[in-house]
Formats: structure tokens, sequence, C-alpha cells
């Protein structure tokens, strides 16, 4: 007796799936740098836990599937903040960012329609598209490019019969990208063409460096009756453990059918809701200092791997992760072999292998994602380590 | 440009459906008993709100995928204090039941595939089934036979080549059948016959009234390879809004599948996990006090339906549920009719139409579940007014 087909195809989590061998490290005393997963060092405010540890109903009650109608109110100040012009009757609460896009891809398309990606993304949208029973197509970018979006006749060159959306994700995870406003803008010329859905991961909307710009999908007057925005607090207000994300449509219709979805779920935590509404009430007192630090990391963590022989990258934009081009064959042995074979003075670094980034096969293979969530000291050790890794490891492989 | 066929085609949750007539009703300055829908009146102990208000790491990050370790080991020996023999790497937390059964779903089936259930149903497997992707085919139980479950070759006569599973679910939502440890042994030898799976749905287990014992499939010895066992902390701990339930399989395929599902969505949410350790660790001093409470309401509404001219039910067995015959046509209308058009002094009730927890379309038609999750004075007058309803409904409607 087998287990599913769909389920036994789904590859293992590239961020995760070194897990045992740095546990192994851990184990014979190492201390290793986990650069391979988006897990914030910064502490969750304190306001969001005294929320939480507020919260004084009797009975801890199934909430409305849509979300508290308090904090679809909060989400909705917050987006019009910033002028998007959203009714809290565009706003559903979902368990995370994952639940969001999730439900996302399930109204866009039907089993076995195709979703269009720009590659390298978040590895975990093929668990997703899995879930949804829905075909990932891959539209290649370089890090040449800084990994910004190719040509639009190269975007019409993937749809076929069965494209039923694009989702585009900026400041994009795992390349830092943000893609420009002219980019946003072909977007939604080709997916009005030709009748697509724009799903569009916004996660790391404030994210941004140098002064740049986010553009997000609810800013684009032509967009409105085909978009899906889909977002979270987990980064935001470094809460991942919470679970709470949400999706944003100005098209009734598709609201209608995340409904039926969010109704069979009943509903989201309820007690991370209340605190997510102090988040949003108190964000400006953190946020600016806290892209702050990110961007100072990022300085770190991109100085440091210029001066690393045979590296190549760009500087990323936003977001807090980099995809880093390295002087070996097979980026996931490499990983592999810092955590089993190489340590400097009692310290080694997990990288995340770039490979199970892409959905074309060979793309990426000798390129690693870093996620810079830790102190700028330490991020400077990090790469210090990973530099004189990467020197052994062709040193002894060329042997 | 139109949403997925398969969202489209979703029904509306017939628990949840009348809530906007509920709610003009209660604009209309109306009382509303909700018997509707199986969300406890029991306060949430207070020792899980005190472990969530107690939770105290700087940042909220990410858990295992498959929960936390403690909150696994403490299933495991909530499990095996009744000697299911369950180890922490069988247990894998969930967000709330409905998590649990579409993995468990999605673990067992491929797109295309079927899974049976007996009818009728916890409606909320129709929106799992069609997020996974999956056929539900019924196997029609009567109120008649107390709904339990036919002969062994009615069974065996809804499978086909595409069967991957048979789902069941007791004490049962919605009928409050507990099914027999036969009634199990049954089910498992159809299923080891026919290579399929089994889906145990147990969130009710200790839900059990007059001295009755709930079998878990966990008990068989032969559905040890094959047997999904899906729970939530939900209705035990009156936690709905916490979010929080597991799957137990001791097959590592299944479990292998399922962490590759759970690694997509990263984690079940962190605190209620806490909350969820607390209230195992003192269940016994609440559990025996709130069974008695359900066992003396579902008396109250038993012996009060049974005075009701034309109502015909079986006395429910566990859960807190009751599926009711009607002397009306349609259900559906009725239901609706109570909350537009009836009342007594200044009250009304809501019920769920049966219809949409059976599968085979026309079933239940005449039918309503009844969940008995008030006290006992407003269940009795909740019970009178469904009555002089009925009978005013039916002189309405001959008239």
């Amino acid at each position: 007796m087998k287990i599913s087909k769909r389920v036994n195809l789904m590859q293992e989590s590239p961020i995760r799936k070194l897990l045992s061998y740095s546990d192994d490290a851990k184990s014979r005393g190492l201390k290793v740098y986990h650069l391979n997963i988006g897990q914030p060092d910064i502490p969750t405010p304190t306001f969001i836990y005294d929320a939480i540890k507020n919260y004084s109903e009797h009975v801890l009650a199934y909430g409305p599937s849509q979300g508290l109608k308090v904090a679809r109110d909060t989400v909705a100040e917050y987006l019009n903040s910033m002028k998007y012009n959203v009714d809290h009757k565009d706003v559903f609460i979902t368990t995370g960012g994952s639940e969001a896009i999730v439900f996302a891809m399930m109204v866009a398309a039907d089993y076995g329609d195709e979703i269009i990606i720009p590659e390298p993304f978040y590895t975990n949208y093929n668990g997703f598209a899995t879930m949804a029973g829905v075909k990932v197509v891959p539209l290649t970018t370089k890090v040449e490019d800084g990994f910004h979006l190719p040509e639009e006749r190269e975007l019409e060159k993937v749809i076929t019969s069965k494209t039923k959306a694009i989702l585009i994700c900026s400041p994009n995870n795992p390349t830092g990208t943000i893609f420009t406003r002219k980019e946003m803008e072909m977007v939604v010329r080709v997916a009005k063409k030709h009748n697509l859905y724009i799903l569009s991961d916004e996660v790391y909307r404030e994210f941004v460096f140098d002064g740049k710009k986010h553009t997000s999908i609810l800013e684009i007057e032509e967009a409105r009756d085909i978009s899906i925005m889909m977002d979270s607090i987990s980064k935001r207000f470094s809460a991942c453990g919470a679970r709470i994300g949400y999706l944003v449509s100005k098209n009734p219709e598709i609201m209608k059918g995340v409904l039926k979805l969010g109704q069979a779920r009943l509903c989201p935590p309820t007690i991370e809701q209340i605190g997510m509404i102090e988040g949003y009430k108190h964000m400006k007192s953190f946020m600016d200092e806290m892209i702050k630090e990110y961007q100072d990391r990022r300085d770190v963590v991109y100085e440091n791997l210029k001066k690393v022989k045979g590296v190549f990258t760009r500087k990323p934009e936003g977001a807090f992760y980099v995809v880093v081009k390295l002087p070996v064959d097979n980026a996931d042995e490499f990983a592999k072999w810092m955590l089993t074979d190489f340590s400097v003075d009692g310290k080694t670094v997990m990288v995340a292998p770039a490979n199970g980034f892409y959905a074309t096969e060979e793309m990426g293979k000798n390129e690693v994602r870093i996620a810079y969530v830790l102190n700028r000291n330490d991020l400077k050790d990090a790469i210090e380590i990973l530099s004189k890794g990467i020197e052994e490891y062709n040193r002894r492989n060329s042997g």
C-alpha cells in the first residue's frame, strides 16, 4: 500500500532538509550559524505579547471564518495609510501567509492548471502548488540581471491554454529584488491581455533599502479585478509562530470563493489576531529601526561576500535574503559538507542550497540562499567561516 | 474571468449559511438560541489561559513543522494512558482538526480518487475533500438504525477501483452515534481486504454517555499500518479558537508524507500548543463534570424532542449533536422561516438543516442537526420554541 503519488513526489524543503546534519553538528559541540531559514532574531514587540496576555474571553471560541471584524478593519486601515483604498470586506484573515497562498491558488486555478512564477522562488510555493493541484511554470530570472524580470515576450512565451495566474513576490524571497513599478505594470498588462489572475506576495513590503520604493499590486488600478494580494505578520512583527496572515482582493467573486474555503477550516487562530491588531497600532514605533538594522546587516553580508574569491551576487534591494553564486559545482553537497566536515574555532554555517528554489532542473546548482537574520557580528563571523569553507572545500576537491 | 470550478461548485456551510438571517433577527431585537453550531459554552479552563499568558520567549518563532516536541510527547502520553501504545514520532500537531483531516486525505488519495464516508457526516468533510481534490462517496446510514453502519456487503458495494480510504467519525458528528467495536472491526476487515486506508476522526472521544465505550482505531492491532487517527483539542478543552489538532499514525511512510505537507505550511500556532500541554496535565480535574453536563443536556433535548408531535430521533450515544427528523417537507425552508417569521416572547431558534450533511441528493431534506451546547434551561426553552414553530409552520402551510 502506497501513500498518494502527489505527496510521495513532493520535494523536501531545501530550507529544512539539512536539519539532521546541523543537529549532528550541534551534538558534536559545534555552534551553527543558521543562515538557512528566514527566522528573524528580532524580539517580538512586547505590545503584541501584552495583547495576547490580556485576552480575557471566557470561552476561546470559533471566530468568524474571515477573521475578527476588528482585525479586518485594522488591516484595511494599515493598507489605507498607503492609500490602497481597501475596505474590510476586501480582507480575509488566514492562518499564516501560507494559507493565504494556498487559498489564492485554489480560487484562481483548477487541478492541472498552471501558475507562472518567476524563479528562483520561495520554495514552499511548490508545496502549496502540490496541495492545490496546480503546476508551477517557471519564468527564469538571473543573478546577472539582479533577478529582475525578463522582457514581456519572455513572460508571454510561457503562457499556455492552461495558465490561470502569475504569482509574483516583491520584495523577493529568495533574491531580495524589488520589482519596479514598470515591471509590475508589465505583469498587469500581460495578465489582462491573457485573462490571468495576479497573485502578489507582499510579505516583505516594508523591507526595502537605500530609499527604494515597493510597488503594491493594490496601487495599480488596472489590476483591481484580477489580483489577490497575500501578506503575513510573521516577518513584519517578528511573529512567525503566531500564524497570522491575510489576503486582499477587491473582486467580490474571489472573496466569495475564499470564504467557502475558509468556512471549511472554520477560522484562523483567535488570540493572535488580537496580537496583530496591537502590532499595527504601534508599528511606527519600531519599524524604521528594524528596517535600518536589516539594511546594515545586508551591507555586512554583501560587503563581506564581495571579498570572497569566486563568489558572485548583486546587492539585494529588500527583504532579508540574498542568492549567491559560489565557486563550487554542487552547492547542495557543499552545504552538507559545511555541517559534516568543516568548522572554524568550533563554529560552522548552515545555508540553503538554491537549487530547490528553482523549478527548472539543474538551475541554481551552484547557488545558495543566505538569510541575514543574525546580528552583524555573527553575520560577519559566519561569512568569514563560509569563505574559509569554500577555500578548503575546493582545495580538497581539486587535490 | 471566472474563479476555479472547484471553488465555485463548493457548497456553502449548512451550519453557517443562515447566519445573515440570524443577524437580521438579532437586529430586530430577537434573542436567537444557536443550536446550529458546535461551539460549546463551557468556559475554557483557566490553566490553559494561564499557560498562554506565561509564554515568555523573546521571539515568537517558527516552531517545528510537526509541532513542539513537548506537545507531541504530551499527546503520546495522553493516548498511552488509554494503552494505545503511541510514540511521539507517531504524532503530528496540526492547525486544528481541520488541517489533520485535509493532510490525511491528501496523503491517502490522489486527485480524482474516492474516499468513502458514512452519511450523514460532518459537512466540512466536503470542503476538505474539495481542497484535497478527492471525491466523497457516501455510505448511507439511517435515523431508524440509530445511524449505525449497514452490513459489510453494503460497505463493499460502494468500493471502486478509485477508492483509497474509508473515513469514520465516532462518536459521530452530526448523529451522536458511537460505532461499536464490532463495527470498527468490520471497517478494518473491509479496508484490509481492499487495500484501503482508514481515517478515523475521534475528536469526541471523551463525549460518551450512559457508560458506553468509545473504540479507537488505535486499539485495533490489525489497523496499525493503514490508519490515521485525527483529533483536536477544540471540543475537549472548549478551545475551538485555539486551532490545535493532531494526527496519529504508526505508519512511517504516512508520517513522512505528512511531514512534507507540514513543512510547506511551516508550523502550527506555537503559543496554543503550550496551552494544550497544560490542558492535558489537568484534564481529569474537569472532564468528568463536563461530560456529565453534556449527558444531562442530551437528556433534556431528547426527552423534550420526544414530546413533539411528528418528530423522530434516536437517543444519541455521544458527542453533543443529534439529527432529528421533523414533520416538515423542507427543513432548509423551515430553519430559515424560524429566523425570519417566527418567535415566542422575543426568542427564536437556529438549527442546521441536515441535507448539507449528506452527499446523496435529497437525503436529509426533512432533518436538522441540533447541537446541545447551551445550558439546560436554555435548551428546554429552545426545544419548546422549536416545537411551537413546527406547529405554526405546518398550520400555515396546510392552510
